[in-house]
């Protein structure tokens, strides 16, 4: 292990380590090159236009939107007052909340404690709990926590029948418009699940929407037990540290107040630093440099605890969500993208770390390392002087050594441990890498305008639907072609529809599995 | 929805559908050309070669092996005859094992049955059982599922703590050869944790492991429950369809004969079929045709079914592991590799069907659509004529539609419901298609030669710690460059280590944060 670079020396020039929040950005394996002048200049600009961005600037044009992520993190720089109350408003009704469900001043119809707290929502609305609810509670919460984040009834069904007590349970809805169809489809099936028990939805529900929404409607039209607010200016994406994460902290019994801080040191931090020591700029600029701007190169994201599985899945959301992108801010087709994908180490090694060091060279890793264990058999010895700890750090330590050798960069966050404010902290990193990352490749970080088809399109299929099953009353077997041609649809698309309605006994029934010959009729 | 290309027949010409074991491949947006008499020649060769493999050939020459996994599912196939009686006898134990499990006569210390099942393993040991338990069982096992499959000792501490009762839990080792660390470490995690609670581990104990290996020899010795056998001529990533699989699902009582016979469906099929008309060469081709025979476009498994997440991950190991290769079989730099991820639909349409949409054309989509919902709110409206299920398939439509419109490739893989048999099937095409590639490519599908590496690297980590707490007895403080030169290490691999022991208070202090200027003493 003796080498006549200095290892050492290289890596303190490439270490970026903070005090508060304690967190370093390790770049020893990352193989860049010192940014040039001209590269420290564009990370200036970039940092200059998010601080125009925090002062409240339209960031989303598109959406004609301020985007406040970062104030919600510190709401006197809200460039509102008025934004700036709300937000701590919020954190009032929070902690109100939360003390209520403790207490049992707000009980089940019963009179009980709630045990359970169902979240009902999907994307950012679920994806930021159930990281922060995984990394921090663990087996440990002061509620049993489960999750609706689809619209698939096989999975709901699975769900509701794991939850001890659906009447010891509170119900989250978390929308910000109310109108998406999965969150809306779960809120309904647990309110049927609800009244199939005689147990009254409204008296266990619990609404996180903008205000004035049609979720907020229904929910003080019917007497849901609260209503705390989201915003406009907050992306899905972006608002685990809204009402959307911080509810279910405080109902969970998290210390959100610690993560709070936790991210709002580290926007301190990557708001001033200058660029070649602020953690959020050199992240952003080796994402740059290994894709060439372009994406070209993957981020395989590597925690090494088993709390952190999620966190490759939380930055495939946030990083893909905001950077695949057709059109630059100019207007210009760049399909832009950065793919993120990964798990948790060293499980993964015993999955595609082999192609990761002997296949292609299409991705870059980032490496998440908790130098303390948490709570466990900390010293419990599996070899003499060795235990289960040091065999995860070794093995860290191991699989970065062998991508290095083959020449494919890594980079390294180094938290001294796991808890709520180096989760805020981490989190507020990579808003802003993904900030930065979006000014160096011009596009617009905060709307998402390809999701939007799909929707239709899915609209579509289910209108498509209802004509045909109307179509299908009182005739002959046809075939998918001849209801095609009655209804005015495509043909393909009608046989689609059709074997999904027969497959499920929706009153249709299909006779024979080739798309021109079967026929259906009424069933 | 109407349109001047009749896309039901071109959807009818790319659609290969079978009755047994009943599954659909449609390529109908799969922007497939119609291979030529070249082509099929090849996919012909391809398909000769693993009937070469099924026969008994050395199909993985670097560590000598026979590839069996095929046999599994058809005893009778095995070129040994002696090989197809130790299946069928592994089987016979399977049963007997869970019988007497389910009697009650193998029971727990206090002579209560058992309550749950707790796997120690990782990698191919883990992740099959996990995703049948998963797709197949949902909240009805027999017992409760629990996985250790990593040496997190924060992870094991927790999954240890969600365990009801230690006591009333049968432990499963799955190790090929008994040596991997991690499971080791699982291992003995979980013996101290019975040793803690004044339980015999032996007694609870069951191993699945290659006869011969350490693992086996320590069951035996010990008086463990049972030691079912694996063989060296099955790999991890192909062991679900071998005890590894077959012994979980027994356990958790979910049809493991199904699933064999599922699979055993599909070895027919895709040993039999000509190209064209064969799922897994067509599924082979479509990769090969997508990435230019260099997995230079990445697949996204989306199925829509929540009990299919885990479907993504198997994949990622199944096909990542057997073709990210540096060498083709003559030994040429090749530099493979296919990249998977995904998660589930329509949930993923939330977070990165953005980038599919909108940003870099660089992978393909495997959609997984399974017709008919399972157990739940089936008929239950969502609104007029319409149910969540309605809506989910909606969306796998609707998603679907928005990349064709965009040029972006998918497939779909069509099953009437999500059954044992259909699983079993699923996994088989899976495995035929990995084989089939690398036949194309020509690469050793079989080993996994980067993973080495690693382990070796993290084993010289290991040393160092052991030699560098020894040389810190009865010192001066001293700094990571003293103390490697001491040693004689690298200054940076001892820093790296040092801190670690620090932050755990394994018998190090450390004064400061600098890698130059921080001190180390004996604790």
């Amino acid at each position: 292990m003796t080498t006549s670079v200095d290892r050492l020396a290289h890596y303190r020039r490439w270490r970026i380590a903070l005090d508060a929040p304690a967190i370093e950005l390790d770049l020893a394996d990352a193989r860049l090159a010192e940014p040039d002048v001209a590269d420290l200049a564009r990370l200036q600009i970039a940092l200059a236009a998010m601080a125009r961005l925090e002062a409240g600037a339209i960031a989303n044009p598109d959406e004609g939107r301020q985007v406040g992520h970062f104030w919600l993190r510190a709401p006197a720089l809200a460039p509102d007052p008025a934004i700036g109350a709300a937000i701590e408003a919020s954190w009032r009704q929070i902690d109100e909340l939360a003390a209520h469900v403790r207490s049992g001043s707000l009980a089940a119809a019963d009179g009980e404690p709630f045990r359970d707290l169902l979240l009902v929502g999907i994307g950012g609305s679920a994806l930021g709990p159930l990281l922060v609810a995984d990394a921090l509670g663990g087996e440990s919460t002061a509620l049993g926590f489960h999750v609706l984040d689809n619209t698939d009834p096989t999975g709901i069904h699975r769900t509701l029948a794991r939850i001890p007590s659906l009447a010891h349970t509170l119900v989250l809805v978390i929308s910000k418009s109310g109108s998406t169809v999965e969150t809306r489809n779960g809120m309904l099936e647990v309110a049927a699940a609800c009244q199939a028990q005689g147990l009254a939805f409204a008296a266990q529900a619990v609404a996180i929407t903008v205000p004035g929404s049609g979720l907020a409607a229904q929910a003080e039209r019917e007497g849901w037990r609260a209503v705390v607010p989201m915003w406009e200016w907050v992306g899905g994406r972006f608002s685990v540290t809204a009402a959307v994460g911080l509810a279910p902290m405080a109902l969970l019994g998290l210390d959100w107040r610690a993560f709070l801080a936790g991210a709002a040191a580290m926007d301190a931090h990557t708001r001033e630093a200058p660029p070649r020591h602020n953690l959020a700029a050199m992240l952003a600029w080796l994402w740059y440099a290994e894709g060439q701007g372009r994406g070209e190169r993957a981020m395989v994201a590597l925690p090494y605890r088993d709390g952190l599985t999620l966190l490759a899945r939380y930055l495939q959301q946030l990083v893909m969500e905001s950077l695949g992108k057709r059109l630059d801010r100019q207007g210009r087709e760049v399909w832009q993208g950065l793919t993120v994908y990964g798990n948790k180490g060293s499980t993964d090694q015993h999955a595609y770390v082999q192609q990761l060091r002997d296949g292609r060279h299409d991705f870059f890793a980032l490496f998440l390392r908790v130098l303390a264990d948490g709570p466990g058999p900390v010293g419990h010895e599996v070899e003499p002087g060795v235990t289960s700890g040091d065999c995860l750090d070794g093995f860290y330590q191991g699989t970065r050594a062998a991508l290095a050798e083959r020449g494919r960069a890594s980079a390294t966050l180094v938290l001294p441990r796991l808890d709520a404010a180096a989760l805020g902290a981490l989190i507020a990193l990579f808003e802003r890498a993904v900030g930065l990352y979006a000014e160096l490749v011009d596009v617009n970080a905060y709307h998402q305008p390809g999701v939007e088809a799909g929707k239709v399109a899915a609209r579509a299929v289910l209108d498509l639907q209802r004509r045909l099953v109307a179509a299908l009353v009182d005739r002959e077997p046809q075939s998918a072609r001849e209801l095609a041609a009655r209804v005015g649809a495509d043909p393909l698309a009608t046989w689609q529809v059709l074997r999904s309605l027969a497959a499920n006994h929706r009153g249709v029934r299909q006779e024979g599995d080739d798309p021109e010959e079967a026929r259906f009729t009424r069933a």
